[in-house]
């Protein structure tokens, strides 16, 4: 979800952006895990409103609306360890995703038990442990760095272009 | 989780009983789904702490304890179509499970989506769909209900002889 449907790091931006006056350009962030980006991280996802006004990333509303359509489809996000994102990030699937109904949410702690043929994800550690066909969707913390094992893709569109 | 690790049905004849005066014998439910047996039980499951004061399920608390030191263990819920449930469950699993980390838990609308190699649950519908071993845990719901797929067990203790 994080860095595939909501483009957190405009929030990041944003948020650091008010509390600093700097907006750090994006440039700068590339290959660097996002809490060594943004210093007040853990700060932030745990501010009220966080997760629920994300912006949503480029694309994805349109691209998953049509993957919807042709594939069993789940989004599946790493949130528990913010248990008070859940809720969040369960209406923000509402308002911008109303296609996508309850069923097809899963808000787990690790990724490592969720099964499925094609994952597309932004983390590494997710794509890993995942036993189908995996898609890096690239963010600025895995700009650049080495990959293997994962088919890279840079937007929506080269998602549609890989499995339309 | 309902139904193997939290007693739901004694929180439901609990919340019956405030509201209508008549507790029901659990003998009257067997075989009926819960929404059948309690009329009211869309509206006892989305107040405001139901979920975060549900009784533990006998013996469940020991049992996962020793099979978490042996199995790689996940707790899943299918919570997502109550998500103001999410929360409340999480913090019960930290109070009552406190040896569980939030790594290990798995919020989500189906569970179809979730792997592994053994699966406990009350209900078919999610046994049905999964691909390992599969554990019936008995509650009214599915009491003498034909069953010829998944290992029917009445207890902990049961589950800790299969397993350990």
């Amino acid at each position: 979800m994080d860095g595939v449907l909501a483009d957190v790091y405009e929030q990041f931006l944003n948020y650091e952006e008010i509390e600093t006056g700097i907006r750090q350009p994006i440039e700068d962030l590339y290959g660097k895990p996002e809490e060594i980006a943004f210093k007040n991280m853990g700060k932030y996802v745990l501010s009220k409103g966080f997760f629920r006004n994300t912006p949503v990333l480029e694309g994805s509303i349109p691209a998953l609306y049509r993957l919807n359509k042709q594939y069993e489809l789940f989004v599946v996000s790493a949130a528990v360890e913010f248990p008070q994102s859940m809720e969040e990030k369960y209406y923000w699937l509402c308002e911008h995703f109303s296609f996508i109904s309850w069923e097809q949410m899963i808000f787990c702690g690790l990724k490592s038990a969720v099964k499925g043929d094609i994952m597309i994800d932004d983390h590494f550690k997710n794509l890993d442990s995942f036993d189908g066909r995996t898609i890096l969707f690239t963010q600025p913390h895995n700009y650049g760095l080495e990959n293997k094992n994962h088919t890279r893709v840079f937007n929506w569109q080269e998602v549609l272009d890989l499995l339309l």
